[in-house]
């Protein structure tokens, strides 16, 4: 039997194995996705879906009390089995039907199974009980299996069977005391959500002198007060070194400060790992285990004859969901695009639809805690990194008419970061309730690069929360 | 004794006439404020401030009822003294203190008294008690008086002592049964608040066949079908005829259609008129009572010497406060640039520091009700009229997973007008639960004329609301 031909097999069906399907689809060409667990991926069932599903009632009720008229109609004790359960429903109780009936609507096959690579443009694909399936791939293999926690070599940690944030966003119930390793997004988060919901003693155990060391240090400042006024303790500067966990199941950590964590459960978020081990990557040349180094257009660089694609969490730009799926269209429409002829020959310039420019320097994110930490583009530090010349405006949100509407006593904070050369916004970071909304403006501001001078002309509705711009500007000096 | 000169003579102290001074302050020339009421205004004490003070702790309320997990913690009856209370603090008890203040902290003289034009760069005072200065304006005299409620001149209404914005915003109760006049914004969010302030029969009588009629119509059904949910009763196409109160107090509304509607009060909110009745108009050749024609740098085209300026509603370009602060900035620094010789000699080009350009089509509005409607720029309508080829994409706001996630059942819409020729949008409406804060993206896409293209590369995070942005992207092709 000759092997099933595609022009286009997908590895992973994720939101980025999705997209990247869809767009090439689109752009007239037989696609499949192979998928070994469920379709939809990380992001629905076990990531950002079933967090913020989790986290939007624990924000909103925040919201609610924090203005006076409002307060006093929301004094009941919180929910937890409403939030469990709507945390259910957004991660459509764990069953992709949904989402393969989506990939048959756009005519994309589906092929369940563990797929791997087996030499250019060929993938093998086993399924249940060991069936294999060889599919051969006339123009590109695009794999997006995305990443995995990345579980430390800490003497003792894999043998206590801690949560990666799988089982922290898909938990069934709180553990009455927990333990995170790391102080990045999923530790913030999640702490914010299980504190809320049950859990009576949570510790960040964070390495790192201060919490999302990626971001502006006023953000870390803030959040960690907000994380301890909820009463969650966070630890910084060290880390575990051994852990253990006892016949009664109590997980003890002994941190190399010295002290001694017990927790019911400990939860890993110290970092992501490529889904690349058992991909096959040796028989292309590639060294399993590795991040997949890829071009703008997502070509893997080091792979001869272009047909290798890897977008998202994979290809190690930027593990974001929302950063996999816009590799996706680009990747999907590239790939569309040489198929047929019509890709830039020596490669696509900045900013045209086939190159990931936003990478590079536009990368959005938010952070669902309470505040809210939503940041574009560089910090002030990043900035500086690269020779350029910045002058960074800082302005308390709580001072704008909107926020202060917004909640009573509004607290937080606004980094604009500009280059002075070509006067043009290169990052802003925002912290406080509701900022999350507000990013995209900054976003459309960076990539747009539209000069101050015309942002000055862009007036924010009084009195909304935006009006933060106004300020931003005038504290530039505008 | 010499008149009291000044570099600028600034008549009204609202936001516009405050932020006209401050600019011109910051230009180095010195000015003096007149105001015959309180400084910051209508907006600040019978407007944008007292109303969003009262209309925020109904929003947040009903969001948290919508999202599971969080509506069991709110069921508690709204407290309406709170509520009210509220909005007192927010207008500052109705004292202008802190305004004071600020404009003493700014270097900005205040003069309290009824300001009065009196021939070229003269202004006469009239204060408490009768007592007259008179001042005289080296460089300018800007009128930043505003508008007030156009009482329409059906018999018997002035005589029935109608509400106006003014008493809808600062009243101490809810009327049981409150009639409106008009289906404008004042209308739509004054009706939002006390429906659920008390008001057990509310009515809103618009003569035209819409609500909003300025916006996208489905903006207009949106709203209206919002508005009855909350048990308002709209009547559309038809009018007061004529109107009277009774000895007991309830006022009659003899409507075209030939209903009787009866309230406790009457709104009258079918319009604003300009505050240059009593403003000595006469003594430099303009007619009492008349909007004030203007440039793009807010000079009064019709008077000789580019000496008089009129910043704000009054000069009828875009009543809204965050428009006449623009046109305020653009002035102030107009009029500061102009006394140092700096001022562009031809007049301001478009887009440039003393050019109010985003007054012709790139005017942003928020209307506080739930769900919020928010709008920039140009109506297909609109475009269309402007002989614009344009091509109109529509998204259902609720697809989008962060609005399924910021609301349970979100409902809500979004259009973007696309002018095909420059490949940039040029009008945004959007619809429901939080959408304000989403504007300020479309207003900078809109000013900053960011080709569609870039926009392409302005990545929403996920799972936000922003990620409208990448469906209204998609849909429209790309």
């Amino acid at each position: 039997m000759p092997a099933p031909q595609y022009d286009v097999v997908v590895i992973g069906a994720g939101p980025t194995g999705e997209n990247l399907a869809h767009r090439a689809a689109r752009g007239g060409l037989s696609v499949v996705v192979v998928e070994r667990e469920l379709v939809g991926g990380e992001c629905s069932f076990w990531a950002c879906m079933p967090s913020k599903a989790l986290l939007r009632p624990l924000q909103v009720l925040a919201e609610a009390r924090a203005v006076a008229g409002a307060r006093a109609s929301c004094t009941g004790p919180l929910d937890v089995p409403a939030v469990l359960a709507r945390r259910d429903r957004f991660a459509a109780q764990w069953d992709d039907a949904s989402q393969v009936k989506w990939l048959e609507k756009n005519g994309i096959a589906l092929l369940r199974g563990h797929g791997r690579l087996a030499g250019e443009r060929r993938v093998t694909v086993t399924g249940e009980g060991g069936t294999t399936v060889e599919l051969t791939a006339r123009r590109a293999v695009a794999v997006c299996t995305g990443s995995r926690a990345a579980i430390p070599p800490t003497p003792g940690l894999a043998a206590a069977r801690p949560w990666t944030s799988r089982e922290a966003t898909s938990a069934k119930r709180a553990p009455r005391r927990l333990a995170i390793l790391g102080g990045g997004v999923v530790a913030c988060e999640m702490a914010t959500a299980w504190r809320q919901l049950g859990t009576e003693e949570l510790t960040i155990i964070q390495r790192a002198q201060r919490l999302i060391p990626g971001y502006e240090s006023f953000a870390s400042e803030m959040l960690r007060d907000a994380l301890e006024r909820l009463g969650v303790r966070v630890v910084t500067g060290t880390t575990a070194e051994r852990v253990e966990r006892d016949a009664a199941g109590a997980v003890r950590l002994f941190l190399a400060s010295g002290e001694t964590i017990t927790a019911d459960e400990v939860l890993v978020a110290t970092g992501r790992a490529p889904r690349t081990e058992d991909l096959g990557l040796e028989t292309v040349g590639l060294t399993p285990g590795s991040w997949l180094e890829v071009d703008d257009d997502m070509r893997v660089t080091s792979v001869a004859g272009g047909w290798l694609y890897a977008a998202g969490d994979v290809n190690h730009r930027a593990l974001l969901t929302h950063m996999g799926k816009y590799q996706a269209r680009v990747g999907g429409d590239a790939i569309a695009a040489r198929a047929t002829g019509r890709a830039e020959p020596g490669g696509p310039a900045p900013w045209t639809p086939h190159a990931a420019s936003a990478d590079h320097g536009a990368v959005p994110q938010v952070i669902f805690t309470e505040p809210e930490v939503a940041a574009v583009g560089l910090t002030e530090e990043q900035a500086r990194a690269r020779g350029m010349r910045v002058r960074v405006v800082d302005y308390e949100i709580g001072q704008v008419a909107g926020a202060a509407l917004y909640g009573d006593d509004y607290a937080g904070r606004a980094r604009m970061v500009v280059d002075e050369a070509r006067g043009v916004i290169v990052g802003m970071t925002l912290v406080g309730s509701g900022v999350g909304e507000l990013l995209h403006a900054a976003t459309i501001a960076v990539v747009g690069e539209v000069p101050l001078g015309r942002l000055w002309h862009a007036v924010p509705a009084y009195p909304t929360m935006s009006e933060l711009w106004l300020r931003l500007l005038e504290a530039f000096g505008l």
